[in-house]
């Protein structure tokens, strides 16, 4: 890799962190060394992508531990920054468990560090699973948002499913939503694409059902930031209307999911919290006004894609199928056991 | 009205349009002497929106009358300037009755001069029927691309249902889609319904179907480029995933189509030819690059809505409801005949 999207700077004690705001432009670096400059940096979405918040929240408690902080305030801080990810209280969680047990700065580093590298095995093994359901020879992927290494600590879940795909000699493409309003797939999936030499096309997110309709799209990958009990899962503004776009049209709709996505205690995706942005997001591009001036405009970050319209979720312990209330518990359930392929 | 989307200027003999790629910024009018300029204007979307479309290349035809051109030739340069919409070709077809019979200028002017009047006319009546279907009291629409004034020479098809039903006391309010890759929903449709005092959010095209999901939405309406024999429409991209949206979540979805865009000898929708853009539209935005340099894009202008997920075809002979194939070729058979509302 060429770029690092999360680095631990264990000397001075800072968190590196890829400005995902300045690229594909610039590649700028921003070395944080309080739990509060890491919220902001989560709430600005400098680092975005659930898994990668969930790291970065992680080493913010360590910096809070080393700056001798109350943790318990910094946990607060951080829990807050982003609503609808759950891997960023998940990952906060086991923060938790460690510093109210032993909070020193060891410890703490230890678990986040863990965190850290069980990011990267979680997403080898969902790529691994995901190499059940892609097919042989010829792959065109249809993909959401940035679900690669700029969203994890390396690789990705669906971009990494791609990114796997191409490296085990499939014959791989891409069409990338751009995602408005932040354009992560135009912006962030397309640089990492490029980066590794993957065939792809950005399309406009309309564009998905009659990319369908016309083309040749084997399956549908993306991420996700929650998912609930019943299989319902948020994910990037844009899920939901590519996941139907999918159904109409016969394509197979996987959602990757590490297992610090799913979230039992949330029964379905009408009790997740829909994190609402500035609707400067939306008519302010790159700083030029789109829209005329008094123009309104609405900013959900994130939408709900019913359980009926998944194929499939892809986890580290292979992949689920509806009915997902049953296989999801029994993920918990079996706590450490496989499930099938 | 404070702005004219299309004039004719007699005495000098020029076409006066509104240059829609300089909105909502600034207001600057084009004024066209021959035909090649009027096709050029067509094909770079300084005039758009299909009713518009026929109306600018009806007085094209003027133009090349007036300039003593070649009339055959006129004809078939401003016919292929954009080809997904049929009514460009219905108001040449039209034009063409004219000059084959009578090629003087003042025959071919007082045709174009009756297509501009009937453009206003029919999307009165358009508007008229709509009302038929539109909540009393609360009333709230989602909305794609620009359909309205700025689309046609005044009042709009879509965008004029919702201007028609809040002049006519409802409480209206209005989701836009922004409509990438040219945002005519964020540019051009906020221009017009903030020039109106009607209530709107523009929202991400990704966001639809989330909206509609947890907010009241009580139709959609869209303006289209093309009907199929079948019912199939063509229109601006992402209508056909804003109708899988509507029909995912109950909401009705309307096309207001006046009768020169149904096309009779389209058997369906995949018969009709969709125009391919610059890539350079979905990867430059306002002159800034939003991808990174060598990142792949494909630009389909249109998609095609399968007639399953079409509420009714409001016309200006009211509202045709499926079968489609039926109650459209009824419109023709009865000819001048009214159907049921």
């Amino acid at each position: 890799m060429a770029f690092r999207t999360i680095d631990w700077i264990d000397g001075p004690g800072a968190l590196r962190l890829l400005d995902q705001r300045r690229l594909p432009g610039q590649v700028v670096y921003l070395e944080l060394e309080t739990p509060d400059a890491v919220a902001g940096a989560i709430s600005d979405m400098a680092v975005r992508g659930a898994p990668a918040i969930g790291v970065a929240a992680a080493y913010g408690m360590v910096l809070a531990a080393r700056r001798g902080l109350d943790l318990a305030a910094a946990d607060a801080a951080l829990r807050l920054s982003r609503p609808t990810a759950v891997n960023l209280a998940w990952a906060l969680d086991r923060m938790r468990a460690v510093w109210q047990a032993d909070p020193s700065v060891a410890a703490m580093t230890a678990e986040a560090r863990a965190i850290e590298a069980e990011d990267i095995a979680v997403n080898r093994a969902i790529s691994a699973h995901a190499m059940t359901v892609v097919p042989q020879g010829r792959a065109v992927f249809f993909h959401h948002c940035n679900t690669g290494s700029l969203a994890t600590v390396d690789l990705g879940t669906a971009l990494g499913i791609i990114r796997t795909a191409h490296d085990s000699g499939r014959d791989v493409m891409a069409y990338l939503d751009e995602t408005r309003p932040r354009l992560q797939g135009a912006k962030l999936s397309a640089f990492e694409l490029l980066h590794h030499g993957i065939p792809h096309a950005i399309v406009v997110d309309g564009a998905s059902a009659h990319i369908m309709r016309t083309r040749q799209v084997d399956l549908c990958v993306v991420g996700c930031d929650r998912v609930a009990a019943n299989g319902d899962v948020a994910n990037k503004i844009g899920t939901y209307n590519l996941a139907l776009a999918a159904a109409d049209n016969g394509v197979p709709f996987y959602v990757a999911a590490p297992i610090s996505t799913i979230d039992m205690a949330t029964p379905t995706g009408d009790a997740i919290e829909i994190e609402e942005r500035d609707p400067a997001e939306i008519l302010v591009l790159d700083g030029t006004p789109i829209a005329p001036p008094g123009a309104m405009a609405l900013n959900p970050a994130f939408d709900v894609t019913p359980a009926r319209l998944i194929t499939g979720i892809i986890t580290e312990k292979g992949i689920l199928r509806a009915p997902y209330r049953d296989t999801l518990a029994g993920l918990f359930d079996a706590d450490a056991g496989a499930v099938a392929d």
